[in-house]
């Protein structure tokens, strides 16, 4: 039987300031991307959040991040390897920290925004994210860009098991980068339409591109963005239906 | 065999700004209270400094403080004991990474500047940070002020062991407490003089006080200050002298 | 005829978080207080904000706080009386720099959260305030908690105009404190409430207490709570029911 | 006569962390970049270095950086435009805030690092910085690489005055870059040779490459980089010799 992960970036609130409906979402997705306080979140937000995750058995991540918070990080830093090797493992600690805390494991770790979209295409920088998590452990799973093979390779070549990663509420491009957000279709805000093209990602290995044509994809894995328009609808709609057509949720790994 | 560890602060550099001898003074002592990057240290320096304590077989502890690096965890913050908790916890882990990634085990925990100071005084504080601590491992040892029951029987309480500290290089009122830093004879700058100190602590049980009385005195640990003006010399010849007068130097819990 | 200034902190967004609804306020509100990026507020936050304000011809006045992102300036931070004038006067220069590019003046100061707290009953605080607002210009107003005689009379001794404190929107303990936000009556939700407290005042220069008593207070301007239950309704009612009962409106000092 | 200033960047302390002899380096340059808070420098360290360059009579810049302390500013941020304009402008208030406090102009703003480099060679940066500076004051002098005419051009577009830098203790390449850190000749750690290379600047408009060409500059200020090997000495003998040479030092505008 096919099988997927649904994952969602949380924990991102900081402080004062507070950010998406973690408790909901929690409902729906198996796998929990935190943020580890570099680029959202905070020690009582991270505690909140894993526990929160943990006792609705949902599989907790480490979403490490460029030390940028005003930045939300999403501007590129330029760091060495040595500095984003060191950042990563320090972030995937303080997570895991409280894993251990609330009595589960941390399962994977999926890099946030630039950092993410940086190892995506310059090797160093996910060899550099891959060797931080192995040094902490060879049994993290680190999640990587579906049409990422030099992010897909590097973690496999530091020994660890990665998750491809495909999204449930974005376009795609024929060439398989996702459409950009100031265009239109970049977005989904039909939960249908999100449906669809997981379904179709899990069921056939294909996504239907913007301009019709049909891209061929392998996913372990399948982010909802937390803060999209249509969040918990799509969350929603992904858990009941996806069930419905025999495919089993679970987190990546598993 | 009487025996002590011989703890020094580490890793307080930050960015470009330098702080301490850590190499020199990893020679000579026993265990290293690393800063975990709120009142100093940041990834890269933790993974230094780590590093080095490992190679050269030093015990690796956390040094948790406020989240203040302008005032280097020395001003009093009002936190709950809940954000304690969890501040405590999240420095833990990030500096238990970097444990793992060198092949060493975390052994201890010692709140860093105020923090520790609130703590000696403050029940609520110190009841926090030991189940901060506790939450991530009951095998770690707290280290806590040898001068304060409270702080002790909070550690004692959470589960955890404690390492009782004494200060090799500054001078004691009569009550237990230290002599001000703005008092002559509050800092020691004659190595021989922390090592008659240190000598009779470990030896006698005792201290000679600033006004010349005895104090009875239970220490498993003594810090030397890595920023004080003798701090070398002061390692240097308690290192050399302790075990020629057949005082075991080790790590806390060994 | 009777004045008064409605007075409200803002600017309190960063980054990518997102808070209060500043531009309808704008609409209702004489002057504003604006965050400079220590308990709140970013560059870029400042100048959007400086620039509503400043088209909506709205008071500008500087919001400075401690040093404390992620406890929004609320919790208690130790600091010298010296570190709290420079940190003031850094904070107002940064936001001066806004009002000059965008061709207003900086009216008023009003310490934000814990500073502004402790100034109210610590002399030497207040008195560091002051003293960073003086350095800067004695032309400057300092918004002072009307009831606090303190914080008051040091602002006037370091030579500035004050403007004296009440708040629409909260409860008042007939010893002139704040109702407790623990307990019922301490924030009010019926904006015909806060229009009723503040009418009495500022006629009348009284205030109904918790108990029923009556309180004598001298208010200049009257602080809404951006982000209470029922800001823009209280704002909205006390903009158009002043007027009408031959109330001015204006910032503080004209 | 011709006429030079001589430059340093100052005010690089943070908290408990210090950097450079600014007390000492005060004596010999005529105008001081000063630190903003974002890559170094805090308010209680802004106030002790203005209060000390107003008492020296040394001019006062603002030396404002990207946000990153960690980075000490030397790490290329991907920032909009327009949060470069708003960074600058934010960091010039401050500093002036406190130049008004003790009594002097602020005269000149010289971007720190890698703001510095960055806006050396894209225009878009530069523009950035200019109307940032622009926006706060059209008297103010921008401090431009020599050798960027793009800088020049920007500074100049925005209203403003430049001041065209060299390096009094950096080696040139051919083609007016500097030599690399990495490469022998990069870093004078004679004295006598910085002396000589600003001598042939200022009297000639020349500068000899590392490969022996002869390079035609005009500068309107030079640096000396407060934390390279022989900074004093090197600001000592321009100052002592320059002046016997005829050359009158003042700041840049006078």
């Amino acid at each position: 039987m096919p099988k997927i992960d649904l994952n969602c970036d949380m924990g991102e609130s900081f402080g004062n300031y507070k950010l998406g409906d973690d408790e909901k979402m929690l409902d729906y997705v198996t796998s929990a991307n935190i943020a580890c306080g570099f680029h959202a979140g905070d020690p009582t937000v991270m505690a909140h959040t894993v526990k929160m995750a943990a006792e609705k058995g949902v599989a907790v991540g480490a979403h490490p991040s460029y030390p940028d918070l005003q930045g939300f990080g999403r501007r590129k830093m330029a760091m060495t390897p040595a500095e984003i090797e060191a950042l990563v493992l320090y972030q995937v600690g303080a997570l895991a920290a409280f894993a251990q805390a609330y009595g589960v494991e941390l399962t994977h770790v999926k890099a946030h925004g630039m950092l993410y979209n940086t190892a995506a295409v310059e090797a160093s920088q996910a060899r550099a994210i891959a060797k931080g998590i192995a040094s902490y452990s060879k049994d993290l799973i680190m999640v990587c860009l579906a049409t990422s093979p030099t992010m897909i390779e590097e973690g496999q070549k530091a020994g660890l098991k990665v998750a491809r990663e495909a999204f449930a509420d974005r376009g795609y491009n024929p060439d398989g980068t996702l459409v950009n957000r100031m265009q239109p279709g970049s977005v989904f805000d039909d939960p249908r339409q999100a449906l669809e093209q997981v379904l179709k990602l899990v069921l056939k290995g294909e996504i239907v591109a913007s301009d019709g044509s049909t891209l061929r994809l392998q996913a372990d894995t399948v982010c909802i963005h937390g803060d999209g328009p249509a969040a918990l609808p799509i969350a929603q709609i992904l858990r009941e239906q996806l069930s419905k057509e025999g495919v089993i949720l679970c987190p990546p790994g598993r």
